[in-house]
């Protein structure tokens, strides 16, 4: 007897010294996929003459053929013993990648690990065109040119500050939350966007949905009118949608948005919208959609952090220096709707 | 006494249910960054219209500013408790981004999930011009077009087989190891090219090195040459360079091959190499590379996979069905240099 107890004491050790500890946490997977899109075929282009290595003789490249487009890219990383009863989404906004939710410019752990950590599965995707998604050509694929987003567009759209000069000053606004300091590191997230990629990435996330959830979606900027369009298709599959600044949203006397009643809806708004004249138009429509959800009966709470004392905020607020305060602030609310063991 | 063994007892039963499975594994971090890159500033270029919304009237875009370029993108996974005394870094091939060593296209957990469940730290990038890197204007910042890599090349060139017909016959090689039934998710990670980044790419694949490194390095196909070429500038730092497929190398007669006297390379060939007139060519440089480090007083060993008894294997012998197998291969090889513990 004696010895079964050093026994079992040296398994109880053992055991202690190989758990995580509380930062870490145990994954039964990291794993990733595409989902949606098609075949398109080009035919009947010339070929063209391609020097692949400085000083070699030009290859005949021949540009007919089929191509997969309009797929999404989607990673996830899966918990051994996940506290959340589903899964939850992250989609991010335009000229951006699901880099929006990982390591924030500045160096600190993003909300991915933010809500890893709060115990979820956590699955951050790249929309149609964007980043692993990949894109297609143009004009014969997608039907537009690609734009670049400018540092000086990234830094007055995102309410960082009033101005930014080439090669010059940078004024950011007084007591706003964006690491500044990491605003080029930031720059280097961004990618290409079209115009005219709208329906494909719908279809794409439609179909990431109906693959992966019942979940919980968060969405960002642009994201917002992809996510309450997918919410309106399948709402017995979105269990609770948080929209981070959206962008956009659906008309809702253009909707049967009685759909959406059994969809708790969180809208969160940064501070500085007074300060960019962008930011007085755009949320006209979500506020609305909200509005609209609370009149057929559902719930569409709204976080306007700087009426409630959380002042500064951008419109990239998951990377602001406070983002983890608004994290927390989002789980609250996602533990209420008993989403959470 | 008695109570105190019902509680140990209940603490070895509490501590069992709550330890990682042998499948499992405690993760520190999932985190990602940007490395490398510089500002590219546009000018002069005239206003373009742009209709953001079907109906909506259109807004001029200014196309001038500065832009982040050349930067790649990377993504680590970090264990609790590494086994390996140094991190392991996968650098995919050309048209491709890090999703190469991702789960792979039938769904099967790719190396990235091998090497962690071995006991490795893990970085996965994205090189410069691919996937979550982001991309930049053409001719004005990248020099040349983007090429598209059709489906028929990919199943061609990668040695799947030996004809695809659009819409029509895809024909394989007997014996061949390529999971075929998920050929058309494979293609969804297929990224476009440019022909005038190598220098670039390869400054930022420094950077990397720079930053993480000591470490481990396993390359593919383009990644190769950049790997080389890695290892010869920082010879200190890479404490193993495993070449899978590699489809280029430098010219051994023009760099000082004795640098990497200490740096223990592996090179690994797939199967069918005789069945696709390419793949004559693209190992000569490699195979001489290999011969000039071991001329030199160093390690370069070659797994010839079929010649090991080991027959089928693709180009993209990652995602193919023993794929785990050739992964063990390496992993034993990485244990006889003595980089794990």
């Amino acid at each position: 007897m004696h010895a079964m107890n050093i026994s079992l004491m040296a398994a109880v050790a053992m055991a202690a010294t190989s758990l995580p500890t509380l930062a870490d946490y145990v994954v039964k997977e990291v794993g990733s996929f595409h989902v949606g899109g098609r075949t398109a075929a080009l035919s009947g282009m010339p070929t063209r003459d391609v020097v692949f290595s400085p000083g070699a003789p030009a290859i005949k490249v021949d540009p007919n053929g089929e191509f997969a487009v309009e797929q999404m890219y989607v990673q996830c990383v899966k918990l051994a013993q996940p506290k959340a009863k589903v899964p939850i989404l992250f989609w991010h906004g335009g000229g951006l990648t699901g880099v929006t939710w990982e390591t924030k410019p500045d160096g600190r752990p993003g909300w991915q690990h933010f809500f890893l950590e709060a115990g979820y599965d956590v699955y951050v995707s790249d929309a149609v065109e964007r980043g692993r998604a990949s894109w297609a050509r143009y004009p014969e694929i997608f039907k537009s040119e690609p734009m670049f987003r400018t540092r000086k567009e990234a830094w007055e759209l995102f309410r960082i500050g009033p101005s930014y000069e080439i090669g010059g000053a940078r004024v950011a606004f007084e007591g706003q939350q964006f690491p500044i300091e990491a605003f080029d590191q930031f720059a280097k997230q961004g990618v290409p966007r079209w115009v005219t990629n709208d329906a494909a990435t719908q279809t794409a996330y439609d179909a990431l949905v109906d693959k992966v959830c019942p979940c919980i979606l968060v969405v960002h900027s642009q994201g917002g009118n992809f996510g309450f369009n997918a919410a309106l298709t399948a709402p017995d599959k979105i269990k609770a949608l948080v929209a981070i600044e959206p962008s956009g949203a659906p008309d809702p006397t253009k909707v049967d948005i009685g759909k959406l009643k059994g969809v708790p809806h969180l809208i969160v708004w940064g501070d500085l919208r007074d300060k960019v004249a962008v930011w007085q138009r755009l949320p006209i429509a979500p506020i609305k959609f909200g509005e609209a959800i609370v009149a057929a009966g559902g719930k569409a709470d709204v976080f306007d952090l700087p009426v409630m004392g959380i002042k500064g905020n951008t419109h990239m607020l998951m990377m602001d220096r406070n983002s983890d305060e608004v994290a927390r602030l989002i789980h609250d609310w996602i533990l209420k709707q008993g989403l959470v063991n």
